[in-house]
């Protein structure tokens, strides 16, 4: 195909569909895909013949570059069915930069914005049985970007590939939450990847997250990696402290990722005249907090769990626990965020982007 | 397969060979494959299957966890032929107690010895022929472990894939190289997976040596992430400074990689009466040393390049150039490492392991 063409959208629809033996209620995060997925590859220079088509098996070579370099970064997001059947994403915008920002930093060609959203909303709209109403259903989303270029050359890729697929998830209880401070182990370095959905960020945190399991914590809440003094991020989530009726979480810098949900929360919060210190926060601050009993709440955000509350903590040895609130922040957040995700409440931040169908 | 069977290895020839298609005399690093590779798949808790079969590409699922999470581990190592035909590998022991020391921080289940030796014993002696005699010749091997189990949920996956790939290198001048030392980007944290041949250590490196590359440098020596005061690795390779008579090196920590031909050398110039201090080497006294014409030389050493001459260094937006050595150090110990490699001179200290026909 030649100039123009090559960024058309080929839709190509599954002659049979798998969600009659899909158990809705009793879903796993991220374990069922939907009919369809869309892909797009990246060769001689450009993005070309983005698809939307069936779900199914990629087939790369053993020297697939993804596999030696982990030259690869990712995106989360979730499309919600309001009453009316309208499907609704949360600033996708946000997500689609921060997935170039992320390519940038891995040395990945950006993927172009038109073709993102068209391509996004042609695989939502085929899938669309597949996003259930009700409040705490949800479709997520899972862009990602992998080198494919054979050969194990230690350089970037010259070949990449683009996909989109959907995995329907239900609000469940993930069970309590306890959380130790690392004290170790570090997730991100000055001037690394750390703000970067890079596929390396994650596979790095899963021994010391078993370690910290074993000890009878769920999640590691992520310390500088030079004095391990101050509380950044819990990995997959961004990580916010009541202390008092104040909120405290860590400013994003190249260590820590730039969250939708947290970004979100602190607009919630400011409007809602809840004062919110975006500054570093020391263990040190927060351990007295808890001594004190000033410490009210601990959560964290991220669009899988939205808020994940948190229940206790661990540091040095020491474990706390925390009270439930009457007055939760973190119970505040996620409601007023789902009623706008659910277009259930007013938009005033113009957050909410309708699918068209 | 039953208890005892499972690690039993299979052995699938090529029908055909695509050796006559090669042109071994105009090689690029890791691009042709030979026509056999090793598979292991690690399901239900344990490793199965072994199998020497035809080269040829994975099947996976869109979700397979290496392609989100970056849980991958590689190493690299090379196959020599000497004059009477008998292949020989370069101390493998070191790079696979390395593959599961790395294994084990991506929470990667570790590969067993035997299945090791065995495997990748059948697998050269299959693609003998395609381990070309002639000093600087060689054959790249590249063990490497990938996460394979399907779904995006953020934890380690229960399904792994251990393959092991070769590709004939021969010794090419790659061009003067030129390095400049990292002054904002970093490689590695404390507390982080900087010294394991994680996949995403490598991918997260290729923006910053583009940016380099812009600037007339071919790589970039990493410093420390926390000051960058201190030279620390080049990143596929371990560094080396010659200061005077003296070598400088870095020890190897949490964030710099145990490279084999690192302690090789280490040992050879002891042996030598070359003295090496292992310790931090700052920034501040190799430009001192450059300044003052006391830097004769710095190279890099690892598996691929065995030892690389740097010609010219940058910093904080100044220029130095090496001048050569009538003595190097370099060519030395090149020269001392390739002749125990191609079992030329004697093996004093038992690095060389004999392929068994």
């Amino acid at each position: 195909m030649k100039n123009g063409s090559t960024l058309q959208l080929e839709i190509e629809k599954a002659s049979t569909s798998k969600i009659d033996s899909v158990d809705f209620d009793n879903l796993v995060f991220g374990n069922i895909f939907t009919d369809h997925m869309m892909v797009c590859d990246y060769k001689n220079g450009e993005w070309r013949n983005p698809k939307v088509m069936p779900y199914g098996p990629l087939q790369l070579e053993p020297s697939a570059r993804v596999f030696h370099y982990g030259q690869a970064v990712f995106e989360g997001m979730k499309a919600f069915k309001d009453d009316n059947g309208e499907v609704w994403l949360f600033r996708p915008q946000e997500n689609f930069e921060r997935l170039n920002k992320s390519s940038k930093r891995l040395a990945i060609p950006e993927f172009p914005t038109e073709v993102f959203f068209e391509g996004l909303e042609a695989l939502l709209n085929l899938d669309r049985e597949w996003i259930k109403q009700g409040f705490g259903n949800s479709l997520y989303i899972r862009p990602f970007v992998i080198a494919t270029e054979a050969g194990v050359s230690a350089s970037p890729a010259k070949e990449y590939k683009f996909l989109i697929i959907c995995s329907p998830a239900k609000s469940y209880y993930s069970g309590e939450v306890r959380v130790v401070f690392a004290e170790k182990f570090s997730r991100a370095a000055n001037g690394g990847v750390g703000f970067a959905k890079a596929a390396g960020n994650y596979g790095a945190q899963f021994y010391p997250t078993n370690l910290a399991k074993e000890e009878g914590f769920q999640q590691i809440i992520w310390t500088d990696a030079n004095t391990h003094e101050y509380l950044e991020e819990a990995g997959t989530m961004n990580i916010f402290f009541r202390v008092g009726d104040k909120l405290l979480t860590a400013p994003t810098n190249d260590r820590i990722l730039d969250g939708v949900t947290r970004k979100s929360v602190i607009t919630l919060a400011e409007e809602n005249d809840i004062t919110v210190e975006v500054r570093r926060v020391s263990v040190k601050e927060i351990v007295d907090a808890a001594k004190k009993g000033d410490l009210k709440e601990i959560f964290g955000t991220g669009t899988a769990a939205t808020i994940n509350p948190v229940k206790g903590f661990g540091h040095d040895g020491e474990k706390f626990e925390l009270e439930d609130q009457e007055d939760s922040y973190a119970q505040y957040f996620k409601t007023k965020l789902m009623e706008i995700q659910y277009n259930i409440a007013e938009d005033k931040f113009g957050w909410r982007y309708k699918v068209k169908k």
